[in-house]
């Protein structure tokens, strides 16, 4: 007796902002489960701008996929047990079957089932690396974060605080501006829609920034080499104005002659590149969420069909947090 | 007994194109030298275009200055002996006294004394250490250059080559992408008044660019970053686009995103990042330059009172390769 999945498809290529049309939910026949494979029913499904730019290169028709956490059902593995909750590269699915090997399994009693697709998870390790890593954050340095109450934001502006930093962050409301200050101990914020970014970087950092976690391009961007210290680092996370361009792309800075006399590095990077301090990543993170000091908030949409949906807003902002899917009990 | 100077003092500031009036030869009594100086008299001096953007900000009377070869003629210092060769930061002085700690001595064995204001000296070692250090080129790799026939792409083409690499060049005229092409042996080399860059790119660079040596800004930079191979790096030298950007400045890159799944460094730097490796810059470079690896090209005036008119000539493109004075034997 086979399993029917839901399974989103592509339906078109998004033109700019991605809209519900381009999204198409179709009813997929499932094989059954080989040798070492198995199969999956998904409880939770991430949404990621990330997956944005992906689009621009899936042909229409095809299957979207990301991370999830679900439940095995069936297994020919015998590492993989019956009842097992596993992470898996494959959101936008009810169900999946696919190898053993492709599924990694979670421990629910060391943290809830959906930190796995956020601050235990993808974004955690994307924050955690990205800003010791890549950015080569040092105790006490000032830190710039920009898209701050997100997800990935918000955990770089909260590893800066546990190791002494100086934190500035941007957001796109006044009430995130304020939950950056009150709920995550950001010493200073702003609203980028309303304020100028290169006066409020000056108010919050008088003596100039050592690290930019850049998350969205732009005006933010510029203002950050004006202000940055000598050998300062931006790693490149995400440039979400620029994810949308069509036609006339956005510019970008205009001052990047900043970083010759200053010795500034730009480097951008995806969460892949930390794939071997995963565990490492994993015992400091589940340490910081026990002790109270990093904390986190999530956006959960109900239901597999409002996943597009929970796609869309992340691009007007209407997470708190990490947007999830929540699929099955 | 002490020294006569002759030295050329700004007697006033240039409007547009420097003007032989706008200099003055003045004889100047030195004092004898002090503890720890030295009294130098200079050989030869260097005439650049940097010069003329700081001649806008000293005031009419002032000295000038810049890097000058001299042989000392009376030390103080133990460290330093009488007929020792030194660099120094006293160009259109015919004589100076100063602290030992600001000259630096120099091997004429190692290679002749006016190389040491060029492929021996400031070009030589930016175009070294950007290379090889800020760029972490690799043996093989494909290199871009931009600017690739002034003093500096010319010396950073002509290492690639060595390292076996793949170098593609740009310049301003025909000629000059033929004497990259038949003097300097790049693999290819194209007119950016007149081609278009990412064409050319993909022609001299089927598979990509893993350095991109950045001299100029604008839309080289964006060809550079699309046609960029993972884990590029771009060097920022300079940015001759945005040098004279006043009122709206131009542009940055369109398309930074570029760097995000590609892995790509861009970093800033200038010649004191390297000022630690010096000697063994030296060492290589006199080794190639004996070998017929690197070849440069100089433009000698003949005497202190010809420095005015060898600077002029700078903007009137009078010089092939490095413009230098020549003062005494």
């Amino acid at each position: 007796m086979s399993t029917t999945a839901q399974i989103f498809h592509l339906k078109q290529t998004p033109q700019g902002l991605p809209n519900a049309a381009d999204f198409e939910l179709r009813d997929i026949q499932l094989p059954e489960p080989g040798d070492n494979q198995v199969l999956v029913e998904n409880l939770y499904m991430s949404v990621d701008p990330y997956m944005r730019g992906r689009m621009r290169f899936m042909p229409p028709g095809s299957k979207l996929f990301g991370a999830a956490v679900g439940r095995v059902l069936a297994s020919n593995s015998p590492a993989i047990s019956i009842g097992d909750f596993v992470l898996n590269p494959h959101s936008w699915h009810s169900h999946f079957v696919d190898d053993a090997s492709v599924v990694t399994q979670l421990d629910p009693e060391l943290a809830p089932l959906p930190s796995y697709l956020g601050v235990m998870g993808m974004p955690g390790l994307t924050a955690w690396g990205g800003l010791l890593i890549t950015g080569a954050y040092q105790d006490g340095e000032t830190l710039f974060v920009s898209a701050a109450s997100g997800a990935v934001g918000s955990l770089v502006g909260q590893i800066a605080k546990i190791k002494g930093g100086r934190v500035i962050g941007s957001a796109g409301s006044d009430t995130k501006v304020q939950t950056l200050i009150n709920d995550f101990g950001f010493d200073h914020a702003f609203n980028y829609r309303t304020d100028d970014p290169l006066t409020e970087l000056k108010k919050g950092a008088p003596d100039g920034i050592d690290v930019y976690f850049e998350n969205v391009g732009g005006p933010q961007l510029e203002a950050a080499l004006t202000h940055m210290r000598p050998h300062g680092r931006i790693p490149i996370c995400g440039m979400i104005a620029h994810y949308n361009d069509h036609g006339e792309a956005t510019p970008g800075p205009r001052n990047l002659t900043e970083t010759i006399y200053k010795f500034i590095t730009l480097k951008g990077f995806v969460v892949s590149a930390f794939e071997s301090k995963r565990a490492e990543f994993q015992q400091q993170m589940a340490g910081w969420i026990k002790s109270g000091d990093v904390r986190y908030e999530e956006t959960i949409f109900e239901g597999l069909a409002s996943a597009p949906d929970a796609f869309i807003g992340l691009f007007s902002g209407e997470n708190k947090g990490k947007m999830l899917v929540h699929l099955a009990d």
